[in-house]
């Protein structure tokens, strides 16, 4: 294992901590625009894709159908806090297909975002799947299928509709065929399919220019896009990187975490694509090298680079609110 | 960085993600068994050396002086989940040096075992410093202040008497002087002095044997062995590495983790001191190295092979419970 070392974690005056990992920058023809790291190497994008995954709800039809608006699209590209607001969005997705969240098969956990938790516990509540931080894809997926009269139940299965429409959204984005046998099981139950870094990044690419796609999938992209643009709170939450970068950023930026240090992002205006995969897993990692990516390939306006520079180089404080550290983009990932 | 990979995540049929790291197992007389990586490197030993620190608690008579018994001497060493019973067992610590959590220093924060995190919020609680996973280890600074008639507050600085002895305590058994220009602030704002991974095993090997040091130094080893070996869910708590090793080994093995991917650990009977740090900071990586090391040097009984089998090889479920993918030591790892 080659990768090179993408983000430095600083204590005092030592590093303490490092991470490895590849990044890849393409643009909408294909062409490589920055590559460190093993690039061709097939990764699981986790929840990265979502927004990808989330254009059979557009294309198919079922988001016009049940007049779904920018909280429901950018919810159903989303891993959310579990907030209220987000368990709200999810619920209403599903009573527009008649249902309720035991429709949902990502099982149920509790809200990542800690006030969120602790306020559900002090009402009396639990965790149920509506607080899954999956459950606005989750819900997209249940209303594809209701749209299209098909029976929900399953649709985590790779060989159900809904999820055979993923693929394929997927597969015609990255413009590469994903096999069985380099599939695994997400944290919410659906398949995730591997897929060479590079041809993430260029699904990405080609994701937010709407270049090298049939015209109906280009304009279910920008919708999503716009969607995503308009209400980046629904995509996350409070205090989470998507949310607060996009809240900088707008439409100039696209950027979705995903498990196990897998980033995706594109800037649409640049017509660049990014993706990044943190060798052991680290989302801190990827956030520090999909921050750097941004202040490297966007040009940055008024006070744009200030806000981001927090994402940059993140500041460690410990319980007391001392700042003990901070993380650091290596000199590789610089521009 | 050449750092060999200690870990894999599979996820089905793929290595999804990678930690490496370096590992170093020594004797009492400082001879190395196992050497993996850059056994040099000065690392933070955060709270990996936490029952070393508790040696000054012993060592002056405090921990007698106040009554202490094993669950008070272990909860010292502990870094634990903020369970009632731990916040139950810190609250008995301080208030046997007349005084109460206000005379913590540690900071605030929810308790790390989640369930308890949502009884707490249930009933109406909030987070203190009693919940903080360090309380123990506090409250058995504050007592070595009382005890030696010394005001306990500001006891987290380098230059307090309490602070002052545990350093002395770490590099007397570590061997090697530690400086203020490798020291870092660590998440409950005492000092954390960054020591070769190498010496922190060599410390643990004399600590677990009591070879190489003054008689007093090395009963007071032993006490705190036991008392760990004793009262195992108070050096960690509910579902914890620590806590169930050490329930299954008994006094065989002693193991302590540290923030951001360090361990250390002893095995008395085989003399043998270990410490670990995985270069990415993650626990995770570093509990499936220290239970291959336990595999590796410790003479397994009965069904003590079946037993730490689970920590060798994790098995990952998502929230359905599904397999859906493991953990597994390294070639490198094995024996």
């Amino acid at each position: 294992m080659s990768n090179p070392v993408l983000v430095e974690v600083m204590r005092g005056p030592l590093v303490e901590s490092r991470h490895t990992g590849a990044v890849v920058v393409v643009d909408a023809d294909g062409k490589t625009v920055l590559a460190l790291g093993d690039i061709a190497q097939p990764v699981y994008p986790r929840s990265a894709v979502k927004p990808l995954q989330a254009l059979p709800l557009i294309e198919s039809g079922a988001a016009d159908k049940f007049g779904f608006g920018d909280e429901e699209i950018a919810l159903a590209c989303a891993s959310h806090g579990g907030e209220p607001r987000h368990v709200e969005v999810a619920t209403r997705m599903l009573k527009a297909a008649g249902l309720d969240g035991s429709a949902l098969e990502c099982g149920a956990h509790w809200p990542s975002h800690a006030a969120s938790t602790q306020a559900l516990a002090r009402s009396g509540g639990a965790a149920t799947a509506l607080h899954n931080n999956c459950s606005g894809k989750h819900s997209g997926f249940v209303c594809v299928a209701c749209a299209a009269g098909i029976d929900p139940r399953g649709y985590v299965k790779a060989g159900h509709t809904v999820q055979r429409e993923v693929r394929a959204a997927i597969e015609g984005l990255t413009g590469t065929g994903v096999s069985e046998d380099q599939c695994g099981i997400d944290g919410c139950s659906i398949p995730t399919w591997a897929t060479p870094l590079s041809a993430l990044a260029h699904g990405f690419a080609k994701f937010g220019t709407g270049r090298g796609m049939a015209p109906e999938r280009a304009k279910a992209a920008a919708r999503i896009r716009a969607a995503v643009a308009a209400q980046p709170y629904f995509i996350a939450g409070t205090g989470r990187f998507c949310t607060d970068v996009m809240t900088v950023f707008g439409a100039r930026v696209l950027v979705k975490t995903g498990a196990e240090g897998v980033f995706c992002g594109v800037l649409p205006e640049q017509g660049l694509g990014i993706a990044i995969k943190c060798d052991d897993g680290a989302s801190r990692a990827a956030e520090v090298a999909m921050a750097a990516m941004i202040a490297r390939f966007l040009p940055l306006r008024g006070d744009e680079g200030a806000k981001l520079e927090r994402f940059v180089q993140p500041v460690l404080k410990n319980w007391n609110g001392i700042e003990v550290g901070g993380l650091r983009p290596s000199a590789a990932l610089g521009s």
